[in-house]
């Protein structure tokens, strides 16, 4: 027997152990089966993808398959992007699993940490997203992959509704390797309102007790952004947006970058910026975008995924968002990936540690995050070769004669929210991979990678560095009241100033008074309601208990 | 009327007209009608995508284009990633297009180059395949895709055949910024093998008088590799494959790479590196990667397409290839250069020049090539995080601490065919670049990528040289009898060998005399039918004149 003939035997096997359950009736599985179903089509030693995206998680699939028998299956290799749930920690701890390839662990990255410390998971590695759907087609193929979806109809075909995410991208590295696909959805439908994923791609589908999990992960509140943050806001469009004419971009969700969006049409448009700065954004719908967009600051914005409390708004704003015929957003996280390291000139992050050379980690002793999309829209893409004055500007700045670069920036308050400075001599990543095993230290953002840092105080030019010391000083010069900016004299940040390398407000022109919350287009949830025509629908948790919740029904 | 409201409407609009065309049924409009077809739903201004791939053609769609009444339809911008035929010219020519976005223009290089000589084409950009499909899905979002498929059903669900390429990434682009699909198709049929795009993304389908045209770019003829081909091939085995221990890479389409395939059953087994290097591939299904599948030194290949012939050899090793339940390959362009870039520990290029720096180009003055996906996947990827021994080796050799490198391995002979020297002081592309009126030169793969380059002389270390004069001597060393190697003296060459950056065959323990086609698992098209136990049926070009064509027909 061939390998070929075996690998359709293998999968065909798993059909047919499936197809014996009674209760299975064609492609649909009663929810009360899901977890004798993964045991029939699951191997031990098999890789296992769960779909867990930055927002919607195929829970009901993940408990399912947290209930198994461990002596039945046993040292699965679980891939996949996000771990957020208690139950994708679950197989781990009963046994279920022992491998992981992951990208991003954020709330569950302390529990992550201990479960390495003790040997019940061995990790592969911390992969960016798109790296980690790239070895999902090449080494680190699926055996079976669980996903989650709106709805499916008899044939299994997927309507994956806004949140399309990884779907499509999971699946097809599963379908098309003889592996096993078996979806949750929300419910079983006889047509669907458009189709995602073709039911030839999909084995099982699992009508869910209740609809999938999804959290509203990249709304900011504009009544939590404070006056600082408006100040690096009007500092970052002062010093990047408008002198390299950032017309393509992303932005990470931080406070700092929800006022920039918040100040398109405010700040930027009193300084002429319509039609020259942030026309197509690849971005996820941020509720804070809404006041640039209606202003016609916005030209497009292709999207990861969706927002929870954003599909009227943008189903009517087809003209900017990928909208389907069917009327509703199509996301694709890979391909929005793609885009954004791509057909951005400017990315825009945050983080939580940034070291003299201007490396930056989220990792900490004790917490296993991982990085997201971060490395992948914050590096350099070198294998780009179209030219946009900001990437050829930004090249010139750096020395570069035969390319230009992509600008990265980093906007850090020189301390975090709890008192921690963020501006550190040594990244406390060096110790995690120390007692991780890991081959090198998880750093998000390379130091080399990173064009500008942005915090209240000034902003740190690295373009313009030609020795690791002059970076050094560049960054001391803008951190502030830490023990790493008091290292610093003042007269060396000054002769830095002299030579542009760094900028102070006043350098760049601004009034540090003037740096208020009156400058947002929207100080509220409720002025981003109203900013939207009504069409926005903000989730429970984001509405004023004042307000009585329009969702009330008697 | 609101701008969502307008591209609804818009959209409405275009189909409207299509609809009122008399003879158009459903979805389906008739082959006579196409050039109609495309008057009514192509506005002038119009951002339009042709399918384009280095494979299939959406042939009978190009040639329905340049019918158009340059009248009613012209000031198009095409966005296309190949320019492959007479017809994708014909459109400037006749004023119907005069704007260009794309990828690769090989065989229409020259042609393009007068066209804009004479202003007929204003070039955007040369672009990198995935770079295009990114800027496809945020600022050159097509209002038309024109895409080529096997089959379609009555509801324009499309199915692609092995050769799927570009078309999911075109059609999504297109279908979600209200755009309009029109499919060639070869037939239209009741029920599909599979689903490939599903019909809610495509607006019209057209059955082609003929099958679309595709050519087998990737069949290299064993009968054609020469010694020195399989000497190099030694050379990279030897010095990058083995120590590096690269077990995930991807391929050019050389002699010289196929060389490298033919010798993994023979040459590199015979150092047992079977299941030690070269296990997964991103990769066409290139005929010459037949004797190295059957021998189990390949445990899988990711596909961009497919090739011709090869469609009954991949269907049989599903276990090897993404092959879905219909039981035929699945390819993905988009997704294989995202696999190229992030998966691959090692990619093998050729080009027509290399300069002291150690760019290279295939762009000459006259010739306006474009880059494919070279610059992709012949790129260090920054976003990446994940270790190899690969990556981490080839870091640390380059002096870097926390991150390792991409391998780009540069394989030319010192003369080209024609008797050029492959090694210049100067780029061609620098001249282009000034006659074309591009803001940089355009280099295919940028000297600070490049990791080694071997050539019939020897192989260079580039990441062990640290100074541009040292890259510069190495690349003399391996030069050869050109004026560029002469102007180097052996003593210089000789201390970097000691030195270990320069490596020549006797350096390697390779005897050049040993160095002979009989080392080949196969020496013709013919042994590689044998090998594929009778699956794979080369294209009649392939086939010697001598030996009776099986497709004659009485």
């Amino acid at each position: 027997m061939s390998d070929s003939v075996r690998r359709g035997t293998d999968r065909a096997s798993r059909l047919a152990r499936a197809a014996a359950l009674s209760g299975i009736s064609g492609k649909v599985c009663p929810a009360d089966l899901a977890t004798r179903l993964l045991e029939a089509i699951i191997e031990s030693g098999d890789r296992v993808t769960i779909e867990g995206d930055n927002q919607k998680q195929a829970d009901f699939l993940a408990s399912a398959l947290a209930k198994v028998d461990p002596a039945r299956v046993h040292d699965l290799h679980m891939v996949q992007s996000v771990l957020a749930l208690p139950d994708h920690l679950a197989v781990f701890e009963r046994g279920i699993a022992n491998r992981l390839d992951f990208s991003f662990a954020g709330p569950q990255s302390r529990k992550l940490a201990e479960l390495v410390a003790t040997n019940a998971v061995r990790i592969g590695a911390i992969h960016t997203y798109l790296e980690l759907y790239a070895r999902m087609l090449v080494d680190l193929t699926p055996q079976v992959a669980l996903v989650v979806a709106d709805k499916a109809d008899r044939e299994g075909n997927l309507y994956t509704g806004p949140n399309t995410e990884d779907t499509p991208t999971i699946t097809e590295a599963t379908a098309f390797r003889g592996g096993v696909v078996v979806a949750q959805v929300n419910e079983v439908v006889d047509r669907l309102p458009r189709v995602d994923i073709p039911g030839d791609w999909v084995d099982v589908v699992v009508p869910s007790p209740k609809p999938y999990l999804i959290d509203p992960l990249f709304t900011r509140d504009p009544a939590k952004i404070r006056n600082e943050n408006v100040l690096m806001a009007m500092m970052a469009i002062t010093a990047v947006y408008e002198p390299y004419q950032v017309q393509r971009l992303n932005h990470g969700i931080g406070y700092a970058t929800a006022a920039i969006e918040l100040m398109l049409p405010t700040f930027a448009a009193q300084r002429g910026l319509k039609g020259k700065i942030a026309r197509h954004f690849v971005l996820n719908p941020h509720p804070t975008l809404i006041p640039a967009i209606e202003a016609g600051f916005v030209d497009s914005v292709y999207c990861f995924g969706s927002e929870l409390g954003m599909e009227r708004y943008v189903s009517n704003r087809a003209d900017i968002f990928p909208v389907g015929a069917d009327g509703n957003l199509r996301s694709n996280r890979a391909l929005a990936q793609v885009a954004g390291q791509y057909a951005c000139d400017l990315f825009v992050g945050a983080t939580l540690q940034i070291d003299a050379q201007g490396n930056s980690s989220t990792a900490t002793k004790g917490r296993i995050t991982g990085f997201g999309g971060a490395p992948n829209m914050g590096a350099d893409p070198r294998g780009r070769r179209h030219d946009s004055p900001a990437w050829l500007r930004a090249g010139q700045e750096a020395g570069e004669s035969l390319r230009g670069r992509k600008l990265v920036v980093q906007m850090v308050q020189t301390h975090q929210p709890n008192g921690a400075p963020s501006f550190v001599e040594r990244l406390d990543a060096f110790d995690l991979a120390a007692s991780a095993g890991f081959a090198l230290p998880p750093v998000m953002i390379h130091g080399d990678d990173v064009t500008h840092v942005v915090t209240e105080r000034g902003v740190a030019n690295l373009l313009r560095c030609r020795s690791m010391q002059e970076r050094e000083a560049a960054l001391r010069a803008v951190a502030g009241d830490t023990e790493f900016g008091r290292r610093q004299s003042p007269e060396t940040s000054d002769a830095l100033r002299r030579r542009g390398i760094v900028m102070f407000p006043s350098d760049l022109g601004i009034d540090v008074s003037s740096a208020t919350r009156d400058r947002l287009a929207a100080q509220t949830i409720d002025d981003l309601v109203t900013a939207s025509g009504g069409l926005y629908v903000p989730p429970a948790k984001f509405r004023p208990a004042t307000v009585p919740a329009v969702e009330i029904r008697s």
